[in-house]
């Protein structure tokens, strides 16, 4: 029945789901400007589905709540994030990674649209997990740069390689939410530079947590 | 005419400020409470006078708004903070500082404090400088640990001792903020490790910002 109703609503549509991609792009596209401009408390499906141009129905059949929705724009953020890029050293592949966020979140738009999150997650448990799996995502791209790092033997075997790319992020977004200081190309190689210093000392080994326990 | 309404409504206040304090008190123990409990969006000078047994015009004389109520619960929190370690080691210093941080962060009650000031301080600016303020006191109470390691010349004489308190809390903040693990006394001993690594290998060192600029 959900199917009928997205194709009914244009049959000169070429193929089938194109019209629910171009709705889903419209909608999420209009939460993002929502978020981005006036913050997670004001957004409301009824007015996403103005901004969209998209039936009320549509968007509430399809997402049913705010916490849905912000949920849908995280993966797609996800599934449109840049691919990482192989350099041929740790270093230079955790530079990469921590000039991209440092460039997101520097982005205005982007960094409203993270802000909003970020602050929403604090009390709203459904986003704080789409964050998570957001973040998963983003981590479990980057991680195999760490993994090839062991390879080279450029660092111990037994590295958490999640934990290392997450260290690359922490300082950054440290800035972002705490310190408030700048957040530039000089901050974002530092904090490569730092995660590859830490690596290089054994400090993200698994062994490490095993051995404190 | 402020000094008179205060002390006139206790004659038989001992000293003068006596009273002034216990109303500091009652007002930023009721602000931190609904904080805790409903979150920044919730906060309301009437409702805190209300629960403070204190005079509506009295907390809205000295406080004004909900965002210089907000500035002096943090500095007041600052004024509170413990005072550092000394364990003659850098890295016993760092695992100090990254312990009181962790439990900081798992006490239910400051959890809730600090998730609701991080979250305000995304979209109200007064708030956001009061938490940077509160955050250079702290900074500032632990940098001196970093100064000693340098003058035992454990880690390069041109390291920036605020960089290296930052890079011990930052990994903490990221898994409450935004990967939501576990915060442990592990993840704070691998914090203030990754710190002292980070600080050994020169990569918080003063130079290191001017030499990539």
């Amino acid at each position: 029945m959900e199917l009928e109703t997205r194709y009914e609503a244009e049959p000169g549509s070429v193929r089938p789901g194109g019209r629910t991609a171009r709705v889903r792009a419209a909608v999420l596209r209009a939460a993002e400007d929502v978020l981005a401009e006036q913050g997670f408390a004001h957004l409301d499906l009824a007015d996403v589905a103005r901004r969209a141009a998209v039936g009320k129905t549509t968007v509430y059949r399809r997402w049913g709540t705010v916490a849905n929705l912000v949920a849908d724009l995280l993966a797609d953020m996800a599934e449109q994030s840049v691919p990482r890029t192989e350099t041929g050293s740790l270093l230079g592949d955790l530079t990469a990674n921590a000039r991209l966020v440092q460039r997101t979140l520097t982005d205005p738009r982007q960094v409203a649209l993270f802000k909003a999150v970020i602050a929403a997650a604090t009390w709203d448990t459904r986003t704080a997990q789409a964050l998570r799996r957001f973040y998963d995502i983003r981590v479990n791209e980057w991680a195999p740069c760490v993994q090839q790092a062991i390879d080279r033997t450029e660092i111990p075997p037994d590295t958490d390689p999640r934990e290392v790319i997450r260290a690359v992020s922490a300082p950054l977004y440290y800035r972002l939410l705490i310190s408030g200081e700048v957040l530039d190309q000089a901050a974002a190689d530092r904090a490569a530079a730092a995660a590859v210093a830490g690596a290089r000392a054994g400090v993200y080994r698994r062994d490490g947590d095993r051995g404190s326990a």
